[in-house]
């Protein structure tokens, strides 16, 4: 297979980071999802805990306070190391970007669909799924109950679409923005890896 | 292959007319587009050109007058008969669901992934491209300028997007309404009709 790209945007209980760890073992290939968190720390030299905690959602009013962790030191908020979550996503993208530059692999979330969408060997995949595969899904998953795990879906899909649109401008769930969208909750996982790999080849 | 039935939603000018008709070949299987209003015409002895009218637009305005055309008769706007743009919808509906009920078969348009969502046997597909690319397409197919093009698709895509609102209760553009999506300025047609062939099979 020549240099391909996959990002992977997905609902959440969709099953789209199993679809993700799955399609990197099949094609051999590197999968990145809460390791671009410690990427970026490293290369910025930044308290990982402080990308965490700004992990595909947009905080409100933490900001100031967290935002003068650096490192474990105390910096003054008008220090020119001031990190906002915005420079958060900023490192965090540059990290996306230089592992785009030099190999094949998959990449779960953080808007890399956006990020990469003029690359000519990015493949940027959507999966969703029916509100009552998701339901099923998340609860099984994470051994809880069905009114549980509908409103950390709820909850989840807010918080991950508000991010997404604050640094793309976009709405996340439009077909546009991708080049291929499926819904997982008419096929299984296996399958779905198996129709991502047809399409590469194809294309 | 056992029996499917493909509709396909498209944003003007993404060629799922086009891929629709290359897939019906590729799979030696029906394809339905306008034909719809002639067998919604024969079916319920309505005027075709009153479902020719209707088609994949609302109609403000015209309704009332129009809708006293049956069949070249007079028809009271009082009388049980009067025909409004809501049953000529579900006329054509009717015809996709028994078409869907008896054949392998392709479908574009006419909301008929949201007709038909519910049915194993359907595979809904939306073929959208970049603005560029649909500019592009429509130039070429109706020899007009990359203005004229530009301003062809914007009503289009409004006044579809507006029927199948109307209709669905759904935004057309969503991901979620569909199976597969498919972005055809990435790849040519042939390779679109490819991909879908290839989900069918591996589904």
């Amino acid at each position: 297979m020549k240099k391909t790209v996959i990002t992977i945007a997905r609902s959440f209980g969709s099953g789209g980071r199993t679809i993700g760890k799955m399609l990197s073992d099949r094609l051999d290939i590197p999968y990145y999802d809460q390791d671009l968190i410690k990427l970026a720390s490293e290369e910025s030299g930044i308290f990982e805990g402080l990308f965490g905690e700004a992990d595909e959602k947009l905080r409100v009013g933490l900001l100031n306070k967290l935002s003068r962790r650096y490192k474990n030191e105390i910096v003054s908020p008008d220090s020119d190391d001031f990190v906002s979550d915005d420079n958060l996503f900023n490192f965090q993208a540059n990290v996306i970007r230089r592992l785009a530059d030099t190999e094949s692999c998959v990449i779960v979330g953080r808007c890399a669909d956006y990020l990469l969408g003029s690359r000519e060997d990015v493949v940027r995949v959507f999966v969703h799924a029916s509100q009552e595969a998701c339901i099923r899904n998340v609860r099984d998953f994470y051994s809880i109950s069905e009114k549980e795990a509908a409103k950390l879906i709820e909850k989840t899909d807010r918080s991950r679409s508000a991010y997404y649109r604050y640094y793309t401008g976009r709405d996340w769930n439009l077909a546009e923005n991708y080049d291929l969208c499926l819904d997982t909750s008419r096929l299984d996982f296996q399958k779905c890896v198996e129709i991502i790999v047809s399409y590469i080849g194809i294309r």
